[in-house]
């Protein structure tokens, strides 16, 4: 390895090391608020604790880079590679997801040693090796760098799910993460049909499920300016909307009915109204907010019931592109379901490895959502990002823009 | 009612009753063979007792014919509305899917004497009907027929299924329902990429999920000129194809594990070597013949394995328009699972009313097969067909067709 | 083995020949209301298939006495050892229990002559053994009747659930099953606490489970007269018995929450008011009737809310025995839930061999119910036969009969 | 409410008060070594997160005796009698007992403020009650003291399978929990028949359901002089003792099935030998000690297999009233299981209102257990003490002591 210190470390390496620490500050800033009793607690086998989270995102580091790049790395504790892997099972068997609550062990004082060992290392790494090394794993630093962000959005997601299993309606954080107001103007923006390009186009950072970048044909459509307002999805609650199967997919009638669906997650009828429990507590359910942690079912059949559609994921990005600036909402509030399953794209190859399990093996009975949401971090999205869930979930912050073709 | 008889029968209502007969009648002669007890078994949830088929496609005609269409029509059982139908949600309620292995009642001879009944009176109805109401109708008698098609092709799924269940290996008909010989040569043949239309175009029945026809963009691609055989198969299964989990789907391998697959449905490995169940009782697995029964995670781990992949439906059927003529087995061996989910086409509009919920509902968590299977019914399948099952599913006849990109 | 036939067959053997098509002869006289798809349904896994019972007793035979003990017998089908054998771990494995429901073949007329094969031999046992052989297998063949009678009474327990499956009511046979009248006026009699014997004391058929015959110490104790009628029974209901945990115990409120009760299996709180499905189809419910069909956790909870207790079962056997005359409804009614696990009595030795798994392995989490019911065989039960069920078992024909304290 | 005061404390008082102090410092000691984290995690539905051990009985003195019986009493937080109850269902609604594992708040220095709280009221209570309101309440206050050092046993059967559940195998405490040495000799103590006397006679604490003192009547009988050991248990396993059907009950042998069992829970046959995992952590199997963990299915079929049979509860009270200097391993090492049921005494009457539900209403489907284990709280247990478990459970302490018949 070639050592670069003697002619000082390059501005550029000082940026990734300024960048990796504050991807890695801004994990423990989210798990600030949370006591050590609420980072251990798993409540359904989706959510994992908020120290699972931080040990985790660590371990990606330790075992994608410092073991097999750091020369002389000591791994922190190598039980550590049980507990921690999530789901690559190219790298060996782990800890069962369901049971990540049984994990008392190891604390949270023993997983913020495990983070600063990492942290110390990852630093020695990123600016002590030699150039044609680094070129090879800046990628995966990147890719390291992405993934924690999308646990830092996991870990709020998570810790909603945790404390709203609580009946005295425990807060993260009062700081109002929420915001209200009169929603936008809703306006029904038309795109020309044709042949268009989307996908990543190279040129920083994406997954590999956004790639390769490929033709598709459009028919004419129009898309919505802003998402459905909760006073909105009131109307279809209100209309008899959780008692009226045709408006719902067979497959989402059946949840509605064995999950016993009356409203969007979290949400409440008691006395005085709806309310809603969120990260800053239990409040009043806001008209005017757009709605958020309904499944891909509800926002399906709110979209039947509207008379109108969801978008496709090329109709979303390729809206995105061409008028961006017209459109309310896209990324700052709630994921938008889109009426696309997640398959790969034509002519996609996984990454080699262990890493090409990242998101290729999930291309099976889920959904694709576009945009970003409230609580992702600022600058982890993109126009061409592809987020999924499967059709059911309601603990990802999803919400509804809707389409209609144009006739 | 303008009654048609005195200017005679038109001749083409003639040749509508006889093809109706001529459906209603390959019902008959698929059950005959299974006695009393064989047609009341339910196996599993998602298997229908043979009797249940027979009661069921016939109160299909009388629930949206006879009785809102002929006047003065009798029913013939008003319990049958809830025994028999399947899922129309607005048609009203009715007797739970998995507990129709529980009707001991009615049995063989009173089902029989329903099907006489509804024959009668729809033999009637599309005989004497007026012009103007049969042109009306004559789409939904149409539509009546297909359907009734396509559960003869499930009475013989569901029947192997029961049957597979009893360990003396019981058979349904000794007639060799399986072929086998050498298979056809291999061959790749090339398409080219560009702008293309796919779905019904107009001229004779289709579902409604087989239309609009659209434009869809296609990049260039081979296609396998015959399925993957049983021989090949054995290579996947030898070379531990169930046991190396970077070849599978996440969620197929989680089912590879909870369901301890090690093989297709149907096969056993014992003794003397791979055996498999079939319509005509316990066989040898035939090296040459076609795998069948295999679910999509099947089909997509052994296409990875192979260095393939499986088509899109629009490859699929773009192929079978151009070079229909040079790929074999495209119809009559098995359904050929797709890399395409069940979605509606760019401005899908369902059938009004019940029949609505024929296709549309469920565009959720499904896969494409396209083709047709040796227990398709003949000339009920076209180019254009959908059939769809969810991924995991097994008991359809499933086989595999690979693709691969041109690089 | 020394032929009986030279000397002509002795008049006791012809007295067993005789009982023993008697026997057999009712569980088909039980079988003929039933139709093939009828005798092949399995409603829930405790419920067998009509047809599997016939073949089961059959098997019985064919196992423990024809294969063993008859020269030259030939087995009529050796798949019907693994098909037909019930619970009897030492003679191998067997067809799981709750897939009874799914063996179409073999047929009832398969199964008839299946009864016929077996019935022929047996015959030819009982006829022709020499004295000493017959005298060591008389006690198995005896066995062997009690449990047809045993399956008998479960042949309409079970048919009886299989029919109330079917929303259309069937009726197994029109025959009015069940007696309606003015109850017999409510007595209290008292019996003496002090040292008892219970348990058979040898002299004609008993289980192992009904010895050995031991002392017990009472205390003294009140016995109802008379079991538990339905008009009772409303009471309880209508004091919200189903809906008060103080009444019950812990498990079984949990039963009753989870299952949704409300009443006693089969009845039905419809229009008009309380009716019940019977083998004679739906009837009004009978005020005057005993009550049936309730689980140990009905009884006991009834008997906390009507400030008295249920019997232990050596209460129940004392009185029968001291005031058998004086007591309605012992054994031509329901059963009677006592408040007695059903273990073993001190000293307990079950059968050797396989037989040895008819009684003893049973002997934990059942509870003893004592007397008879309408269903059961004339002449089957005795004082001291003890029946037994899970607590939360409602298929089987449980009733209440109170006791109380002597303060 | 007559103030004590004036006349100073009456020692009587001062030396309850002390007691009080005292079980409720030795709950706390118990917790010392667990971390927050530890304290969180609900391993399984029967397990309990030991902060909630701890504020479930600190909530019983606060509902049962302080709410009711001080004056000026201001509850901690009205929260908690949601949140603590465990199955009073006269009291209230309450949180679910599986999911009590979910609840990260309140943390354990809340909890700890809420013992304090506690605490100093009911310091209160008891020095400052009037003579005769004392009298009526010095019961409760024992029932509470006797309840806490139940939980104080099942806080550390909890922590044990839940510190089980990871594979870092942590420790609860390095003091050696566990003895070993050699085993006493065996030997078999002969016991009369006869009439005796068995349950509570009064004078000092009991619980309601070891009264009321009644006769039974025994035969001869033998007992063990000391527990099955660790090797004598290897024997049974290794004569395939967890794979012969004809040593189990049904349920047993179902279980042994379904959960896969091969030996007692916590040991694990890893590369070197059988090893144990307990309080101190992972342990070899020590062949000297007294098996533990065992079900009473394992202890039945052990027994079975010994050509033994277990204890009634009768005879182990008999006998350890008679014997007690005579017979090893009473108390002091693990609960022995019986061959009793747990059901009601004759003539018992549960404690009137809520405090009724402590033990009557789990009379079903459960065996006890006689005796006293390692873990069990010094001078808690006594000879008329009856524990008791479901016949499958094996995460309390529960070991063999054998009986037979004297023929």
């Amino acid at each position: 390895m070639q050592v670069v210190a003697d002619k000082g470390v390059p501005r550029e390496r000082e940026a990734w090391a300024a960048r990796y620490d504050a991807v890695r500050a801004y994990t423990e800033t989210l798990a600030t608020p949370l006591s050590a009793e609420d980072q251990t607690v798993q409540s359904m086998p989706d959510v994992s604790p908020t120290k699972w989270h931080r040990a985790h995102v660590t371990w990606f580091f330790e075992n994608f880079l410092l073991v097999p790049h750091l020369p002389g790395y000591r791994t922190f504790d190598p039980a550590f590679g049980y507990l921690f892997n999530s789901y690559y099972e190219a790298v060996g068997p782990r800890h069962p997801r369901p049971a990540r609550g049984l994990l008392s062990r190891p604390g949270i004082d023993e997983i913020a040693r495990y983070r600063a060992h990492v942290d110390n290392a990852m630093r020695r790494l990123i600016l002590i090796l030699g150039e044609e090394a680094w070129t090879g794993l800046a990628p995966l630093v990147e890719l390291g760098l992405n993934h924690e962000e999308q646990h830092q959005e996991l870990l709020l997601m998570d810790i909603l799910h945790v404390l709203s299993c609580n009946s005295i309606d425990p807060v993260y954080d009062a700081l109002e993460v929420e915001t209200a107001a009169t929603p936008p103007a809703l306006e029904w923006l038309s795109f020309d049909g044709g042949l268009r390009e989307i996908g990543h186009a190279g040129g920083g950072f994406a997954f590999d499920n956004e790639t390769p970048r490929h033709r598709v044909w459009l028919q004419p459509f129009r898309l919505a300016s802003r998402l459905v307002t909760c006073g909105e999805y009131l109307a279809f609650i209100g209309d008899d909307g959780y008692r009226r199967p045709e408006l719902w997919m067979s497959e989402g009638w059946a949840t509605v009915n064995a999950q016993d669906w009356i409203a969007p997650l979290y949400w409440r009828n008691d006395g005085p109204g709806w309310s809603v429990f969120t990260l800053a507590g239990r409040q009043p359910v806001d008209p005017a907010a757009p709605v958020r942690h309904v499944s891909f079912y509800e926002a399906d059949a709110y979209a039947r019931w509207a008379g109108k559609r969801l978008p496709t994921e090329a109709e979303w990005e390729t809206a995105a592109i061409e008028q961006g600036d017209a459109l309310h909402q896209m990324t700052n509030e709630a994921w938008q379901w889109t009426a696309s399953p997640y398959v790969a794209y034509p002519g996609f190859r996984p990454l080699a490895g262990a890493i090409g399990e990242y998101n290729g093996k999930f291309m099976s009975n889920q959904m694709v959502l576009r945009g970003g949401a409230a609580i992702t971090p600022p600058g982890h999205a993109r126009v061409t990002y592809r987020n999924f869930f499967p059709p059911n979930a309601r603990w990802c912050m999803g919400g509804i823009r809707l389409a209609e073709d144009v006739s």
